[in-house]
């Protein structure tokens, strides 16, 4: 866990807790947009300690703060939504590396957020589905059919496919990922920022949850991933791949 | 011309001319690239002047420097390719607006035009390929067609195509932008920058060259991209639409 890396202390490092998503096994964080805020928490040099909520406990964080997570308490703050808590510590935090470093580069990122959440998670849902019902807890499952079967019109095990040309449409819809990563090492650029974490959130998601791998080794995209991997003593990596 | 507009002067405003891709109209600039520096430069609040180039005649702007326009002279300066404009502009006049206001803004630019290039570009293409064809000098058009037809496989009246289904998976396409400008006003945030003129060169390219209207009226994106038109004294609007 974040807590125990002996990263440099903020000086009220037992502030700041981390809501995160899990299923059964507590130490496999998994949701995206979760992943997002503990490598921003760690760009940033911010100590914190992170709290495990399964699925059907989301809704009672913080008293009942609000029906998803992260979720972030910081001292006498509670911040909920992975962007409004990265603006929340850019703000809050101005002396550790920049996130964002200025309007443009908030503004853009949201555009990178917009696409992600538009091309990675749909199909991360569409492949991995049946591997994150099963490694939710059992209260937890019934909950996951019911809502998932309604959104989608049809049963769990019918919405995951994993055709090749279902894989390489995937593929295709990365071109612009890959265009910019063939010309810089990050997409924030010459160093990792918000936007890399972003883009990292949702394949850290598909790694923690499956051995499905869309992607080949060589691809440009996988040696960013790689490099995200290694960010901050590894902290990505310490969840092993499932 | 940008020129005739009475903006601010940076004290040497004939050393900086930006050439420009024309047609036979001279008046009637096209290129989407060349747009996202004429709109640059106006950010900036830098004076300057426009030299028309038709087709055939990039190859010998400023004694051959490249085969591409835009290429921006600035004083003793030559720079070509319009990110590396942007980015000399925003090094060189670092007191006017930002462009990108930091590495993180730049890098997650990239990202941006990687994506418009890949999404718009080959749309407006596909739409309105025809209508360049037309509005180029006679001399360009044997050319235009030459490596079009040999690039594409198949003679130019082939490859636009305009059907309803196309038109409806583009608009899809779009939807990271759509999101993004119902959460902000700008693609850079609270204020316009390079990811803005980047997305905006495109869309102003379809307009300059066609009548062709993919997107209602309503939709948010044409929303955005009115304000685009507005910016700068109605430095896009000066040119009016096909």
């Amino acid at each position: 866990m974040a807590m125990g890396n002996g990263h440099r202390s903020n000086g009220r490092q037992m502030d700041i807790i981390l809501y995160e998503l899990v299923g059964h096994d507590t130490t496999r964080p998994f949701s995206p947009h979760c992943w997002k805020i503990r490598m921003a928490l760690r760009h940033k040099g911010l100590a914190f300690r992170t709290e495990a909520v399964p699925f059907t406990k989301v809704r009672h964080v913080e008293g009942g703060f609000d029906r998803t997570v992260p979720v972030l308490r910081d001292g006498p703050n509670v911040v909920q939504d992975s962007f409004a808590i990265a603006e929340y510590l850019e703000a809050t935090y101005p002396d550790g590396k920049p996130l964002f470093g200025s309007e443009a580069g908030r503004g853009a990122a949201r555009f990178v957020e917009s696409w992600s959440q538009r091309t990675i998670h749909p199909f991360v849902t569409s492949v991995a589905l049946m591997d994150i019902y099963t490694l939710l807890d059992e209260a937890d499952r019934e909950h996951f059919r019911k809502t998932r079967e309604a959104f989608f019109g049809m049963p769990l095990e019918e919405i995951v496919h994993r055709d090749p040309e279902h894989v390489e449409a995937f593929s295709r819809a990365l071109q612009p990922l890959r265009a910019t990563l063939k010309v810089q090492p990050w997409i924030s650029g010459a160093e990792p920022g918000f936007a890399d974490y972003i883009v990292f959130g949702a394949f850290q998601w598909l790694r923690v949850v499956s051995t499905f791998q869309p992607l080949a080794q060589d691809d440009v995209i996988m040696g960013w991933f790689g490099r995200c991997l290694d960010l901050h003593d590894g902290e990505g990596r310490n969840v092993p791949a499932a």
